[in-house]
Order: C-alpha cells, then structure tokens, then sequence
C-alpha cells in the first residue's frame, strides 16, 4: 500500500516512522512546505521518499492531510487536480465541521472521511516525532450521515496496527467533544499562565503548577485555529467552566466547607 | 542528630525515607496517628523507630510536623508538654500565616520556623513516599520579622542534602505565591473536571485533558483545609484567573484573531 502524507510536523511525522515500522508492505510517500522539511524527513526516517509537490502523490492509495488547519483547504483543492477517484483521502485535524465542508471540493467526496488522533505532545515540529505517539490512544473518524466505510477498512487496520483505537462519531459531536476534552484545556491552561505571570516567581511552582502550564507552551497558531474553527463549542465550554469556578469562588470566599466540590471534581476523573 | 517526624503520608514518609539516606548521623523517630501507620512505616523503612505517642520525641533536636493541616494546631499543643525549649521544630504545609499563629503555642516559639517544601503528587499516603521526592525542588521558610536563622542551619544543611534548595520569604508572600502557583492551580483542575463530566467522555481525552485534570486526583480535605486557611488570596487568585478568560471568552467569540493570547500565555512560563 502506497500512503502519502502532506505535512511532516508532530503528526505527519510520527504517523511516517509509525507506518514505515509496520514493515515494507507500505511506502510512505511525503510532501513537505519547504525542502527543508523534505531533507529532516528523510533523515529522521519518517518516509520513503519525499518532495514538496502534491503530483508526487498521484499514485498513492492513501493520502493523509496533515498540515495545520489553515492548510488544509488549499492542499484539498491542490490535491483534487492530482489524486484518483479511488484514492481515499483522510486528514488528522483536531476540528471536523470545517474539514468535511473543504473536502466536497475532491474528485470523489465519499473517498474522504475525517479523522483525529486524541494524541500530541506540548512541543510539535518533525523533531519532536516518535513512532509510538498512537500508542494506547484513540483515532476519533467522523462520516457524514449514511458514508458507506467498506473503502476506509484498510486504513482502520493500519490506524489498529500503529496501536491506536479507531472510534466512529458525528463530526458535531466530536468537535463539542473536544471542545471540553480539548480545546478547554488548552485555553485554561493559557489563560493560567498568564494570570500567573504578573504576581508569582514560577521558579517557587511545584510539580502542580508545572502540569498546569504544560499546554500553555504549546502551538499557539494550531490553536488559535481551533478556537476560530470551533468558535460555538468553545464558548460554551468556556462559559460552563466558568460557570462552576464562580460556584466555587463563592462558597470558598463564604467559608463554606468546599470538601465536597473538591470530592466531586476527584470522582470525576474516574 | 535526632529528627522526629508526626505523620508519616507522602511527605513525612518521603522525608524519613530521604533523612534516613544521608547516612547514620541522622536518626529518624516517626509518630503516626494509628498503630497501622506505625507498622507501615517500618515496614518501608522510613523511621529508624516509631510510635503513636508525642512523648517520644521528648529527646529529638528537631520535630518536623507533617500531619494533615488541621492537625497541626493539635499536635503543637500536644508537642507543648514534650519539647525542651532547645528543640527546633518546623512544618511543612502549604499554608503558612495560620501556622506561624499556631506556634505561639510552644515553649519557646523563636525556635520554630514555618516550612512548605514545594513538591507533592497527586495521590497522597505513606504508600506514595518516595526518597528522591525533593530533589531539585524549593523548600520555603517563613521566619518572623527579625527572626534568628542559625538555629536552624543544620536543618537547612539536610534539606539541601536530601536535594531541595531552601528559599526564604515572608509567611504573607509565601501565602500569596501559593495561592496562584499551587493553591488557584488545583481548584481550576477540579472545577475543569466537574465541568467536563457531564458533556464529554473522558476516554476520548488524550494526554493534554490527562495532565489537566491530574490535580483534580489529589486529596480533597487536603485541598478544603487550604482553601479555608488560604481563603483570601485564593480568591484574589481566582478572581484574576476569571478576568483573563473572561477576555478570553470574548474575543473567542467576537472572532478575533487570538493568536497573540495564546503566545501570551506560552511566555508566560518561560
């Protein structure tokens, strides 16, 4: 099987070295931005072959969107001038609304079903690859109403192979999904480090304050992409958020014994 | 020396363990709050000899309390009746103006110095103790104004010899620091973790909703006694922390470009 990757940062990458250790019956073909990205591919071990043209990925089986967000409605459109009907077309992003609207642009929209592998690191770039990122985690697909998924059934048993866990939901559910599970996350741990800034000396932060602050070094253009891409979920992720932090604003400053809001927030992580 | 030890959870364990490591000029006398927690902790060898009883640290040159807060003012009352007005005592929790209240109690309160070693986990108890538990991180000291240090300057040597470096600062200071780099940070995770659980399905969550809600995990009457003796700067701190995503919240939902919040926040912990 010939799969091609357009975009070798965190994702592109790890998804290479994942697929090309599975053994030689998959080609990794990649295409990269600049042919700076071309040449660390190559030697990071990431692909097979690489190129900065989409051409290039003419005879593939497979090929997967990987580039950020912003990218992803020219590479579709780049792509819809050079791959097969038969080709199947995937991509990883962490928003799916958008991405099953740009994709009605390619040769055979029912050959395209999105995808989001719930995996990551807080720095990204191709350095920071690593064959076993899938490992344990979920691969979330969204079909549209009624999308036939015989065609998709060999890159399940890839997506199985490189230890991740494929899961079917809508593409509404999935973006309110990450928006809490998410996209929430990485905007309170934004704004706390921000708030944190002004007033204390991070150096007297302990293992808690460093967790906290973790997603707050990530990406910053990746999400404020998602925060434009899923506008809607986020705010209201945002606004039930604050909504229980203003319940315990009031019942710490009152004195109320916050034991129990503490024991809740404990039994909800199981 | 003679170090006695009350309470023997992740810190008191993790101490004894680290104490008893330095060799065998320090000998380590451990008092827990059941028989079981004496037995428990000579079992994982963090006392030399332990007991349920005060009274056996009559003859320590430092007492090192480490019980649940609300234990403390208790356990000094108790120590009041045991302790030579020679014996240096010390503490370790995460709030320090109530403490230093507390220890007008002992015989001779110049020679006691609040203490807050600046590490943790999020799962708490003896079972969780650990040697290296300190290493590279800040142990605080809040002396009282005009305080005479050099009773203390053994104490200071084994802190640093178990691998935390000591850092001076006032009990409000150190109060203030707290309540946003550890104090504002575990109440944001649990308040995240209530939020989410009604929405979203946790097993879709990757490792960035892992790391944000690992606080949420940690002991709950731990967190209800630090934010009832730290209720003031908490929150002072919260109040800041829902200023910043406020604007968050709507420049997300103007659909302002928000990529320079995001970079905001990624230097801020730098």
């Amino acid at each position: 099987m010939r799969v091609g990757i357009v975009g070798l940062g965190l994702i592109g990458g790890s998804l290479g070295l994942a697929l090309r250790r599975l053994g030689e019956s998959v080609e990794v073909r990649g295409v990269a931005h600049h042919p700076n990205g071309v040449v660390a591919a190559q030697q990071r071990g990431a692909v097979d072959r690489a190129s900065t043209d989409l051409r290039d990925l003419a005879d593939c089986d497979l090929v997967v969107v990987a580039t950020p967000i912003n990218q992803i409605r020219p590479v579709f459109e780049g792509l819809a001038g050079v791959v097969r009907r038969a080709t199947i077309v995937t991509d990883v992003a962490s928003v799916k609304r958008p991405v099953l609207e740009w994709a009605r642009c390619l040769p055979e929209p029912s050959q395209f079903l999105g995808g989001h592998p719930v995996a990551g690191k807080e720095r990204s770039g191709l350095s920071e690859s690593d064959a076993t990122l899938f490992r344990g985690e979920t691969w979330i697909f969204t079909p549209v109403d009624g999308q036939e998924l015989t065609p998709f059934d060999e890159w399940f048993r890839l997506v199985r192979g490189i230890g991740a866990r494929p899961k079917i939901l809508s593409a509404e559910a999935h973006d309110r999904q990450m928006a809490f599970l998410s996209h929430l996350a990485f905007t309170i741990s934004t704004a706390y480090a921000q708030t944190v800034r002004p007033v204390a000396d991070s150096e007297l932060g302990g293992p808690g304050y460093r967790g906290m602050v973790r997603l707050a070094e990530g990406d910053a253009s990746l999400y404020e992409d998602i925060a434009a891409t899923n506008r809607g979920p986020l705010v209201e992720a945002i606004d039930s958020f604050a909504d229980v932090l203003r319940d315990y604003r009031e019942r710490i400053d009152r004195g109320d014994r916050v034991g129990d809001l503490f024991r809740r927030g404990v039994h909800a992580t199981r």
